[in-house]
């Protein structure tokens, strides 16, 4: 795996494009000119749990784009389709790993390449200060392993799971990364999708479990039911994601979704709450919670739009 | 009943106000000294489904007030106690109402005065356009009917029922009340707690069932929850509320609930989704979504002090 492609430099992206980038050839494609330009001209600077600067290649345009042996998908997976449609070609020959949050960016992924799916979650954590500059914070391990219906072989997984660990960060491969994506699965599309609806960023109240009204009994539920339709699937979670609400929620941290949410943008509501209503229905249980919160912030999402025909409609109203 | 007091004169207050003065003396107790005074010098003005002016006394002090056969508590929920327990020994010899959404209005009244409390449930609306000018819009009727634990005589709601109707409301005394207070309670609480979540008004996504993630089903499910737990508690309902759901999503009316969401005001919530919740609980069955979004509101409440405990935290971290 002599060249590696990142496709999408977020935080998530910019902390494997630097760290892939002191051990091989690394290509960042990123959607604005300016931000390859800029990865072009000052490279990436890296800070927090570690501390350096790198070189790399960076491009907007397709073309540009050699072909790749590998190629880590880290965009939010709203945006997923859209970039590996323009670059999937180039990874034809190669593996290609989706390191989105939730369900369903796979078989975005497997329909745009020939190259080999790479089922990725990751728990590392960072905070971007720029087109240049992503802080590292938490350097827990991307999972990797096979995409079952392309049968993917598992030396390959190995082999990517061996350059990303050889580059400093976390990562370990596993014959079925499905019991880990379930479980992160769970906790983010209850944690997300609660704390998109109240406003509240992950805290205390999530895991708070005292009186009648207390937060922390939704989320004990909506985290019950998730595992239940786990079960259903026959996956085995890897990790209790009530443990993980607990721990998160001592960290204040405001979430992606809130984030989406207060800026109005797409939300990855899909590929979470979304996805593990629809594996309930494909299971055959019953995911009453997961259900109702992703039709809720589907609906919200289409608020934004009311808004704007509601106003469009006063306008005219009040044009002379 | 020859004198009336109308506690709360928003726009449902504003209406019995008005009307009532026609036919009989009424005070008005308000919260604010101006609203009292402005009523006392400019009396009433209605518009809409009625027209006329009419003048009144109003008084924003407890002293102030007479001794009253009959009044009409017309705050939101969320204000009666604060209210009732200024004014309640006034009505001691007297029949009191309640007007408000949802369970739990009668016996805070109860608690304070010794007056006979009649339960109230209204479909009427209005438009307030100031302290002295209602719209009457909704002329649909008041029901009133006896308050269960103190065995209201019912000859005084047939008394009260038929004193409003002189005045040209519509007015309907009820053996029994409950199942036209729960029919609008499992509507109200339905659609105000969906439409506070996700922004939008009581519009035709609320009946729309055609896609998996279409919001209707979610009514539909709330709705149904919400009959089984009425079910449970012996009410037969009086009107069918996804039939008052399918009628209310053509109004694109924005709900009081999303109204207070969007100021930062207390919610009716614990009147609403919270009382389903509670007598779910009492009666012994289960209301998983009325009480997931119970729960996702007192968030959402909790979540304005927090903005404001971070802010704090923020401004000190800055200060110099």
């Amino acid at each position: 795996m002599k060249r590696v492609c990142v496709v999408g430099c977020g935080s998530i992206g910019s902390l494997y494009a630097a760290h892939l980038a002191r051990v091989t050839e690394v290509w960042a494609f990123v959607r604005r000119e300016e931000h390859a330009s800029a990865l072009n001209r000052e490279g990436l600077r890296v800070s927090g749990k570690h501390e350096f600067r790198v070189s790399l290649k960076a491009t907007n345009r397709p073309d540009d784009l050699p072909d790749c042996d590998l190629a880590i998908v880290a965009t939010k997976a709203t945006q997923v389709g859209e970039s590996i449609s323009r670059v999937g070609k180039r990874f034809d020959r190669g593996a290609v790993i989706s390191a989105q949050n939730g369900l369903g960016s796979e078989e975005i992924i497997a329909a745009h390449t020939r190259g080999q799916v790479i089922r990725g979650t990751t728990f590392m954590s960072g905070t971007r200060h720029g087109d240049t500059h992503v802080q590292y914070e938490l350097d827990t391990a991307t999972w990797l392993g096979p995409f079952e219906p392309r049968s993917t072989p598992y030396g390959l997984v190995e082999e990517a799971a061996r350059l990303i660990a050889s580059s400093g960060l976390e990562a370990e491969a596993l014959p079925d990364a499905r019991p880990a994506q379930w479980s992160k699965l769970i906790f983010n599309a209850s944690v997300n999708a609660v704390s998109a609806l109240t406003g509240l960023p992950h805290s205390l109240h999530f895991a708070d479990e005292s009186k009648f009204a207390a937060l922390g009994h939704l989320l004990h539920e909506l985290i019950d039911e998730g595992k239940r339709v786990a079960a259903a699937a026959a996956i085995e979670l890897r990790e209790d994601p009530w443990t993980m609400n607990k721990i998160g929620a001592l960290t204040n941290h405001p979430t992606s979704m809130l984030y989406d949410i207060r800026h109005q943008l797409p939300t990855e509501i899909e590929f979470l709450s979304g996805a593990i209503a629809r594996e309930a229905v494909r299971a055959g249980v019953d995911a009453p919670l997961h259900t109702a919160l992703y039709r809720l912030l589907k609906a919200r999402e289409v608020s934004w739009g009311f808004a704007d025909e509601n106003r469009a409609v006063l306008a005219q109203r009040e044009a002379p």
